[in-house]
């Protein structure tokens, strides 16, 4: 057992049987931490069998604690799955700069659904079925939390019909965008994260042709149909 | 072969070829074990050429198993794919204690699937289709086994409609929730774990005009549409 | 090289350049097998500079071929993607209680899809849309390969509309519940390992009013669609 | 710098840090390699402070090579995603087998998307809803690249309303299968490798009971719709 | 710690506990970088207790960050989850070059949502419903970026609706393509890294047989959909 200064600027830990190689400065970075103690001396080690210092801890995990006392902060892999274990890790070593910081990206990057709707229908062409019709919308709806949609649409986002301004921790589902490209809004979701989890669509009830608006010509009428997207970011 | 009960502090094992680095307290910490046993003395144990403690078992599954017997409990990876091979090495160390934690772990966080449905409709704009429609929704239904349901929604859900409380193992589709929220549905259901897996939406046959109900104009009729959203827990 | 029977109870392998170690005993379990004739001194061995025998084969699918020398049986991850390639191992090193066992997995485990689909209709309320209605439905219909139908929901799986019992290598889109619980139909098919790979919705084309059959009122009339829920099992 | 030709039989080498072991042999297999002419004696080779064979290169990637250069082909893992970066070695290595070993594995398995779609209606029962009415279609429709789609569907698929037989590089849409079993179609599509990517239905437009076809009833009528399903293989 | 010339020709790393193994060329290939300036003796190094040059570093990445080093550019496996953890690698070791690769990788592989979507009809056949019936269309839509669309479907994509030639940061849904083949658009994609992330359709509401266009029959105006289908690149 080892506890007094004498380390050396170079060292070679076993923890829990995989090897890993660090600074003294990188491991005595963090004052409040387990492995401060331990290698200011103040905590007793044990040493394996072939004098390296040895943690009775999880040795894969280590990777990214030893990422936090490098360079104070951590990367963590996309779709990484042992975040639980990860912070476990982090607590046993009382290491709460890492606690936080992965508090912290869960706090930055919250997860949650936001769904983009639209009702589109068909501009008429002159010339029958072969004519080209494309596709026709007037208004890309945003439901979902509004902070959350806040967060991916910004400036795009028009809240004018949603009378509730500045509370974030409730939903809305009376949110449009300011522009019609409905690809724009999904490479917005896409950037941020978000993943297409589901998608429905359905057509109008229809031939009711007494109540047609203004500009809107018969076959418009016949084409309406209410799809919706469904983003998830977990 | 080691029998006696002369074990150092730190032990270097050999599972099945991988290296681990140990405390004699984490591997006698379950007096039940095989590893209580041998570490102990009451069970040989064979070496390898390095003089490592040698275990005929799984290498790489023993990370889970000391992490057991280190903390009492094991945290696994999300979607963790060797659940049952870590339950057939649990059974072979003997120890109960890590069977019954991955048996629990799996209780705790029940699979199944819970169907968010929504007939929804649209709001009537004064100015034609420019007019900003959005989507209208009175009732978010919830199908599933109930007490599935009940611990993903808690106090937000409605159970008024359906006659049969505090039975649990059954199934309805008659529950409803309080609020009409559909992306706080979601986020609840995602936040416990749920994926939405798919989804699927129809209109309703419609311009029956003489079957109208108060307080639902005509546009509002013909807009009629079931969505209905699958999530699943795996 | 090595060719003797004098092999150590305890034996360091070196498959491919991973380093094993197992015992004598797992390695000549099996009489038919490559490493019986090896290990028992019939064929010739290789031996690498650390004196470790070695195998001229895959070091990592080893861990499995080592799985089944142990224990005659091997459990495989969930979606164990090296199948085809162990598959190829096992013959290689003569194990055909390990090719036999790979393959009675996959044919215990058929893969294969099975819709679900139902007729919905809604239940009318009272009072407008502000009132409750439900997702009603009187028949789960099923649809797949007979046999991987029955296994999945066995009891409560009504064949009487189906008249060719028995044959199992045939097809039916005429089986259906005895139940009619959708989700608990999705929760057989997740807990057989059944994902749900796609789903899709459609209304009845309606309005048709003079058809309408006892007991169904004309919203009901106006709400009838179809959904159908593909599950595949990998 | 080894440069004669004084290989032992089994050799340890160093592949940018991961170890390894072979055989010469199974180094000297393939003639036009480099590894042949380094193993040969015609081109130099370092060796690492262990006195092991050193090459610069990935070292985990060289586990396929070694597999090509043992067996003379190689199986990759299901989803491999180091098919581009493997290419890159094989080509490094000058190994032209392994090179049109991964091209050919390509060619074999074409990517591409299949659409199943069908027109499907319901039986009608002489009970109302209470009775069961089963999903009824009479053909299923094939899209896609002719070549695949014979690939899959083979001696099921009718192309007698397709003309240019023959043709295997254009696109059809006027395939359909012999049999009508939806999930028989899903389930060859499965055992090829695909995978279902996304499902959509729409019902008929309806109510136009003038066009009624002759052995189509009223209620059959009303409940026509168009699903289809894309299959992806990647 | 070692700060003079004197490296041998191939040389042991100990990246934060990983054990690399490469040549003095490879490292000092970048004249910009921190292990040019260690390489050539202007940068100290520290050492580990077996003589390996030590480097406090992520040991998992660096087998990246060395394959930029011997070959200049870098091959990420697909589906990469660290790129985000490589940059910070890149940027720590000074290797511009890296950095670039990584950033020019995402630019030439933009991310983003591309929507196919087609309106189909049937063709009428002369027997009823046992008659084959194809899907038919006439235009293959595609919206998205207008760069992005480009340089998936090159010259079969029809810009001809599309007033605004030349721009290229916008969005459109005024494209379609100049065959009629909704596989072979499917399949286009997929080549270049797309997957179809979610679909839907919907019927038109229909029956108003007075709005008939020429070579328009009476079934082709009631089975009239829109269908559309969302691929995402990420």
């Amino acid at each position: 057992m080892s506890n007094g200064g004498e380390f050396p600027a170079v060292l070679e830990l076993n923890v829990g049987g995989v090897a890993y190689t660090t600074t003294l400065k990188s491991l005595t970075n963090h004052p409040e931490s387990l492995l401060y103690a331990i290698f200011t001396g103040r905590e007793p080690i044990l040493k394996d069998a072939k004098n390296r210092y040895f943690l009775d801890r999880d040795g894969v995990l280590f990777r990214y604690v030893l990422d936090f006392l490098r360079d104070g902060n951590v990367v963590l892999p996309d779709c990484f799955r042992e975040r639980e274990r990860l912070k476990t890790e982090a607590e046993k070593y009382m290491l709460h700069g890492l606690v936080e910081a992965i508090a912290n990206e869960s706090k930055n990057r919250p997860t949650g659904a936001i769904t983009v709707g639209y009702r589109g229908s068909f501009q008429f062409g002159k010339d029958g079925l072969a004519d080209v019709k494309f596709r026709k919308l007037s208004r890309i709806l945003i439901c979902g939390k509004v902070d959350l949609c806040r967060s991916v649409f910004g400036e795009t986002l028009n809240e004018s019909r949603d009378p509730d301004h500045g509370q974030s921790e409730r939903y809305t589902s009376r949110f449009f965008l300011k522009h019609s490209f409905l690809e724009q809004a999904f490479d917005m979701l896409i950037e941020q994260g978000f993943k297409l989890a589901g998608s429905c669509g359905s057509g109008t009830a229809g031939g009711a042709t007494t109540d047609l608006k203004p500009g809107v010509d018969a076959e418009e009428n016949r084409w309406n149909h209410y799809n919706e997207f469904v983003f998830v970011r977990e």
